[in-house]
């Protein structure tokens, strides 16, 4: 395999006698898994995993399903499995690996989700012992190529409202699987289109004429010549916007049997005789619990989405190193990374690649803890839902935007192929609307941010609430003028004042947290359970829902920044640890701006120190500057992960050669 | 041809006796040249004309490359030429039916665009009878496809600065083209890679040992074969992110000869002995007026873009009008446009997309009058340059971002292939960087506000200039207190008063107006010619690049409100002129929502009407909706144009059935 290498000329600019030390940056971004991280990278460097552009959709996905096997071989899909399936149970060494099956290609990491992630880990997760013992090491050997048929055409993020059936037939011991309607096919499901023989299909449980809400059943699909089996029948999903290595197909059913013992019953089970039973009463709950394995399914995305932006930024910040275009005062073309303007573009958004990583690796833990049994709990796993679900929606969110700039900061350069960019855009724009749409996930977490709020005006009882609450949010409106006042004190009416106190890490928290605790202090009275009827409530919530969303997404940034300060503080060399409070603060601050409105309408920040943002964020990033190409090298990609011409150094020695 | 069309009840549901007629909007949109717009329309009904997906960048290549022949038939092409050429001298028109080819595939626009509107539009307008004479009858007849070879790999938007030669020969009466390193490669030429037999070469014209600065060669490239001529050579671009259906390609020089006369001597000639005469003395004015001509590709992508927008739009509200997610309180699933939020999403980008077509109708009847010769002063050109770059930059931003918005309001479906919105998201991408960077043209209308700002200043005279200064600027700092209590004031101090005030087209001006002009007078004493050394304020510039791209901007964005406003004002039918106030009154306060924080800081806006602001704007959505499918079913489009399967009724039919 031939990877170009590049001299580094521009490390050394950085890694200067007493200035911060990349490496020990790089470790930091290795995390948790620095040796499961590193193997699994090392491993996408392998030409046969890359992607091929300008394939058709069939040879992608032949491509792709050969792929498979070469991960297998490798073992690394294996590892969150038991022991008996060739696995340690790393729950969250398993995630890391996958997160970075990225950087060969997207779609190779999202079928491999499919069948490991997924169908495996359905069976894994759901069923028990007898599933384990018929139909794991098939799912995990690849033997049985399978789908996760949970979404149907007419219901994606809302799953308890699915309408595929599995009606109980005491006479027979069997379930039988209709789909009632079109708009009830499974669809998007993965492995579905042609490579699937079975599947996870999700349904509405009756037995004995009742109803006990949505279960998973063990459904074979196809025959070993890849027929569909009597009753079942699907259709190709056909070309994609993106990831065409995987074959998305729609699956519906009429009339399919299974034995009674393919329910996967670990959350309910059915007697022979049709007898319900299940460890947890509340149907709800149940529900909850069951879909609580999908956590995995956004733990990683988050992190895979990180990685492709990663990729993405690492192109354009090398290019833009580069690159000249027009020419200085003195007549000298400049480097477009030079320009202020590109600065704001690429660096702000390399901060926001940084606070993702390191928030990443505090999901990473809190899941591992939770699925490998250490802390499982359920309110581990409530947290750990909630946590994953800002993370998921803001990762990939600012992933996708990242690659955006990225593409445009190139020019023409980033639109095409060769250099890779285009493609990461086209295969990770779905990341915001699968496994959980974001506005949807969003919204569970605002919900979450409601109830907590509620759990602490009870906690302080009915003669304190009102204190609370309106040391939360009175604040707002009536003492705005004088948070402004206070401000003004403290910076001692001076621009460096303000830009001072805007880097003090306390005051950032301040603002990033009152964010979140105001607006949910506002949306809270209005939304308040038994407050109104039922369908006022339901239209309050609707004219706050914006607003709500809004708040959830600033309780993910705080979080990311929570993770990242606190990787500031466990850096212990000084000149680093500056370095990476200089790229928390960017990130901060890029935060605060793009909210300023919302300060400023409140009172919560001073006309003076909502200025005095602009104007630093400006200067930090002037002096994030000299170290873009080491923060990008720190990700610790190579040109092999890369594969984008410019960022193979071509530029440099075109420009070389015109100076020349 | 089967053109699938669905009954239009949404449309009953606005055109009630006493509303809005939409069919005065559908009119109203289809602008000063509806004819023309018709016909192009119908013509991309032909499914010959449609893109296929899944083809292979060479299959995608040869189909648009047949298509061209198609539009050759129809005489559209040949609409801006001259008589003797089959055209009717119509350079609005002409653009016009250009804008409506994107809705059959934008490669085919973009082909059509480099063979027509680069490649023998630059033939007319840069050459002289001679060159009409010998070449534009062949390249308008396509028997002679041919590529517009500026930008090099070294030097996009910086064509002054392109490296490649053109050297004359007095013995021989020849040019002799070199490119002299592999920076001056010609880079991303439309037709370069595998169909051009001639290009349109710019290099710097020497003679007699001078430089001339940038000048144009009609410089054939293949022979009939395909074969590169000697001393030609090159390479394809490869896949890009979209657009494959052209060969862009890379082409490079080693001592080509080109006879005397291939120069294109509009704006300079050199005679047989060597002299070199030019009718404008400057060389930079004679630079800026022959890529004066570039303007057309500018005008014409704004309006192509915005129609891409269109298309999305109209399949995403479709589907959000049938589409049906999460049970509301009284257990009836919700329609995804009755959301709030999701009203926000799309009802914002479909206010967007109706001021830039109203704006486009402006700046093609400008174009048309310049280009017709009606109205070709220098300053009429000039001040179209600075529309177009504005109206260019805002409407493919504009549309790049409406076409995501819509990819993930429509969730996984919006990511499959049959339902379109991917293909435009992939072939628009590149549209906001290429004719000209949107970084770099709203830099241009940026040095334009400046330079516009330096002569009001300078007409006032130096006694008053001061005073115009603080008139503009002076207000923002000190003032901003009264300006904020003048607004109490107005507003009578209630929420009503102030959400009246801020429906009111004399206060949306003037808060959309000072956003552009308190920003250029903030940033112009800094920038004053002479006020400090070129190296300092170069160093100024770059600190202020932001600030005056942001300015640029908000400019753009005005000047779509003026137009949007003249367009509600020659509403003669009432209802329907409310309903487009109230659509435009939704582009003000999303411009302005997003600029709260620059408001505020400024003391531009009371606290109060700020909260104002974002109250009105959901209040004001809400209000739009009824009118969601009815706003773009008046854009004209048919099933046969967006060919989205979510588009035809199927979701509305699966509702249905799922219902029953």
């Amino acid at each position: 395999m031939v990877v170009q290498q590049v001299v580094p000329e521009t490390v050394e600019r950085t890694a200067t006698a007493g200035g911060p030390d990349l490496e020990r940056i790089r470790t930091a971004l290795l995390g948790r898994w620095p040796g499961v991280r590193q193997a699994a990278r090392d491993r996408m460097l392998d030409p046969a995993l890359h992607r091929i552009v300008d394939q058709t959709v069939a040879d992608h996905r032949e491509r792709v399903t050969a792929q498979l096997q070469v991960l297998l071989d490798s073992g690394q899909v294996r590892l969150p499995f038991p022991e008996a399936f060739g696995g340690t149970g790393d729950a969250g060494g398993n995630l890391v690996a996958f997160e970075e099956i990225v950087t060969a290609d997207p779609s190779l990491q999202i079928k491999a989700g499919v069948q490991w992630g997924l169908f495996a880990a359905a069976i894994l997760h759901l069923g028990t012992q007898r599933h384990h013992d018929r139909f794991l090491a098939d799912a995990i050997e690849l033997r049985t190529p399978g789908g996760f048929a949970m979404t149907e055409t007419g219901h994606g993020s809302d799953v308890a409202s699915i309408a595929t059936r599995a009606v109980y037939d005491a006479e027979r011991e069997e379930f039988v699987i209709t789909t009632p309607f079109r708009a009830a096919w499974k669809d998007y499901i993965g492995n579905a289109a042609v490579d699937g023989r079975a599947a996870v299909v999700f349904a509405q449980l009756e037995t004995r004429g009742e109803r006990h809400g949505v279960h998973a059943f063990f459904v074979p699909i196809r025959d070993e010549a890849g027929r569909f089996l009597p009753g079942v029948g699907g259709e190709d999903d056909g070309p994609k916007g993106g990831l065409n290595g995987i074959d998305n197909g729609r699956l519906h059913f009429d009339g399919v049997r299974v034995p009674r013992e393919n329910l996967l019953n670990r959350y309910g089970d059915v007697a022979p005789d049709g007898t319900y039973s299940s460890p947890i009463a509340s149907q709800g709950r149940r529900f909850f619990t069951m879909l609580g394995t999908l956590v995995q399914g956004r733990v990683s995305l988050a992190g895979a989405a990180n990685s492709g932006a990663k990729v993405a930024l690492a192109i354009a910040v090398t290019y833009a190193d580069q690159r000249r275009q027009f020419a200085d005062a003195g007549g000298e073309e400049q480097v477009l990374l030079d320009y202020p303007r590109h600065q704001r573009r690429l660096l702000t958004r390399l901060a926001g690649v940084y606070a993702a990583a390191f928030n990443q690796e505090e999901l990473l833990t809190d899941f591992h803890r939770v699925f490998t049994g250490e802390e499982d709990t359920d309110e581990r796993r409530q947290a750990l839902e909630t946590f994953a679900a800002g993370a998921k929606a803001e990762a990939t969110r600012h992933a996708l935007e990242t690659i955006q700039e990225c593409r445009e900061a190139c020019g023409g350069a980033g639109f095409l192929a060769e250099n890779r960019i285009p493609q990461l855009h086209a295969d990770l724009d779905v990341y915001t609307t699968f496994e959980g749409d974001n506005t949807v996930l969003l919204q569970l977490v605002g919900k979450r941010l409601l109830t907590d709020y509620g759990k602490r005006l009870k906690a302080a009882g009915p003669a304190a609430a009102g204190i609370v609450a309106a040391g939360i949010a009175g604040r707002a409106a009536g003492a705005a003028g004088v948070t402004a006042l206070v401000q003004r004190v403290a910076d001692g009416g001076t621009a460096a004042g303000a830009a001072r106190s805007l880097r003090d890490p306390a005051e950032q928290e301040r603002l990033l947290a009152e964010r979140v605790d105001v607006a949910v202090a506002e949306i809270a009275p209005d939304l308040r359970p038994g407050s109104a009827s039922p369908e006022e409530l339901a239209r309050r919530f609707g004219a706050r829902q914006h607003e709500l969303i809004e708040a959830a997404r600033a309780s993910a940034r705080l979080q990311q920044w929570r993770a990242f300060t606190r990787a500031v503080e466990a850096e212990e060399h000084a000149p680093t640890r500056a370095l990476l409070a200089l790229v928390r603060d960017v990130f901060a601050l890029q935060t605060i701006e793009r909210e300023l409105g919302w300060y400023l309408v409140r009172g919560r920040l001073s006309r003076q120190r909502a200025r005095a943002v602009t104007r630093l964020l400006d200067a930090l990033v002037t002096r994030m500057r000299p170290h873009a190409t080491g923060l990008v090298d720190a990700f610790g990609y190579e040109q092999g992960h890369l594969r984008a011409a410019i960022s193979s150094g071509a530029e440099q020695r075109r420009q070389q050669e015109a100076r020349a």
